[in-house]
C-alpha cells in the first residue's frame, strides 16, 4: 500500500515555459517522504533529526519526466518501499496528475545514518517494521 | 561605499508570468548579506554561525519593486549599511539592471544574536568598525 | 473575515541555523495570496493569467519577523484586505505558530495589470465585490 | 573538453542537517546546463525560449550522491555532452568540492522541442555542432 501527498502547481513552481520546473519535483519528493516519515510511520523528521541526531541523506535518485504539469494542477505523489537493506532503503514515488496520468516517477535511494560523526547505522527494527507496511505488493 | 553582488536571472527564478518570482529577491537579498560578509567584511558565514554560534536573523525588511526583471538579465546588488545601534543595524541594498536602472530597493533590519539559546548579542568592536566601512555617504 | 492558508515547515525551508529562512515566508505569502485567489475568491491564477492575460504583481512588501519557526511547526497564515483602491489593493498577512503566537507579519501593496503590454488596469467591479468579503474589520 | 560552472553553498541551500539539501544540486545542474547554452554554446536561454520558441526539457535524470556539501564550499560543475540523438541528448555534469573532491554526478537526458504545441524538434545543425565541441573524450 502506498502513502500519498498531494501538492498544488503555484505560480513560483512554474518557469518561463509554463510548465513546472524540474527542481520543484525535486522538492515534492523531498516534502513526500517527509510527510511519509510523519503522517505515515509517525516518526517526524524532528524527532529522526533533532532529536535523535540521525538522517537519512539521498544516495541515489532517478527521475523519469512523462508529461508537463501546469499552473494549477493538483498532483498526487504516492510512495512505496521497493528493496530494504540494513541501513540502505529504496522507494519509488510516482506523480500523477488530477487524471491520474502519469506525470513523472521517481526512484531513491537512500541510507539511514547518525549525524555526529555521519556514518550509516542500521535500521532500528520497530522503524524497520513500520516502513515495511509501505512495501510494493509484488509485481505493483 | 557600497559592496556589490550580481546575480544572473535563470530559468527557475521567472514564473508563470514570465517576469522574476518576487521571493527571489529576497533569496538575491539574502545572498547579497552573505556575499557582503563574507568578501566584504571578510567575517564568513561559516564562521559567524558554525564556529561563532552566532546569526544575523532578520527584524524587518521592506522591499519596493520599481520594475519587472526577465530571463537572462543581469543584476546588480548594492548594499550599504543605513544605521548601527548596539545589537541591530540596518542595510539598504538597491538593485539596478544591466543599464544602471533601478529593479528593486530592500530595507533590512537585522539582529546579532547567539544562537543557543538565541539573544540579541552587542556586535564586536572589529565587526562594527568593518561593517561601517561601508557605510552610506550623507546624502547618498 | 480573513482567508486562512496553511503551510508545513519543511526540512528544506530550514536553514543552517535550524531556523525558517526567511525568503521562505516570502513564497508562503505568495501561497497564500494565490489560495485566497482560487479558494477564497474564486478566480484562479490559472484564469487570471493564462485566460484573461492579467496579472497582480507585488509593489511594496513589508514584513516584520517576531518569532523564529522550526522545523514541522504548522504555520496558519490568515489574510485580510486592508486598503483598495482603483487598481491598487493592499493585503496584511499575519502567521502564527501552533498555539497561536505571532510569527511573522506582511503587508503587501498589489497592482492589477494588463500583461501584454504590462500596465495597470482597474480592478473590475464583479472581483473588487469578492474580495472586499475579505476586508478586515474596522479596528481589527 | 567540458564546460565549468561554479556555485557557492549559500545559507539557504543548506538544510536542518547542516548540509546542502539534495534539491539544490537539482536547480545548479539547471544552472550548470543554461549557462554552458549562453556561455559555452552562444546561444541563450532568453533566445531559444522567448525569441525561437523552443525548449530542451528533461526526460530523465540520474543523479549520485557521493559526499556531503556544506556552507561556504565552492563548487564546479563540469559538463559533457556524453550522446547525441536527432531530437535528444545526453549531458554528465560532475561536481567537485574545492579540494577536486566529487560530491555528485548527474546524467541528464534532454530533448529539443517547439513549445506551440509542445513537440520534439530536430536539433539543427549549427546548434549540433556547437553542442558537440562539449563531447566527453573517448574514455572520460
Amino acid at each position: 500500500m502506498g502513502f500519498r501527498h498531494t501538492e498544488t502547481v503555484r505560480f513560483g513552481h512554474v518557469d518561463g515555459a509554463g510548465i513546472v520546473f524540474h527542481p520543484r519535483y525535486c522538492e515534492w519528493v523531498n516534502n513526500t517522504i517527509e510527510a511519509w516519515f510523519s503522517d505515515g510511520i509517525g516518526y517526524s523528521f524532528t524527532d529522526l533529526h533533532l532529536r535523535d541526531g540521525h538522517a537519512i541523506p539521498l544516495l541515489e535518485s532517478h527521475y523519469a519526466f512523462r508529461k508537463a504539469s501546469r499552473l494549477g494542477d493538483v498532483l498526487t505523489f504516492t510512495l512505496t518501499v521497493t528493496e530494504m537493506k540494513r541501513a540502505t532503503f529504496d522507494v519509488r514515488i510516482v506523480c500523477t496528475g488530477p487524471e491520474g496520468d502519469e506525470r513523472m516517477s521517481a526512484d531513491i535511494r537512500m541510507v539511514h545514518v547518525r549525524l555526529e560523526p555521519m556514518k550509516s547505522a542500521d535500521i532500528p527494527d520497530w522503524l524497520r517494521a513500520k516502513m515495511e507496511a509501505f512495501r510494493a505488493a509484488p509485481r505493483d
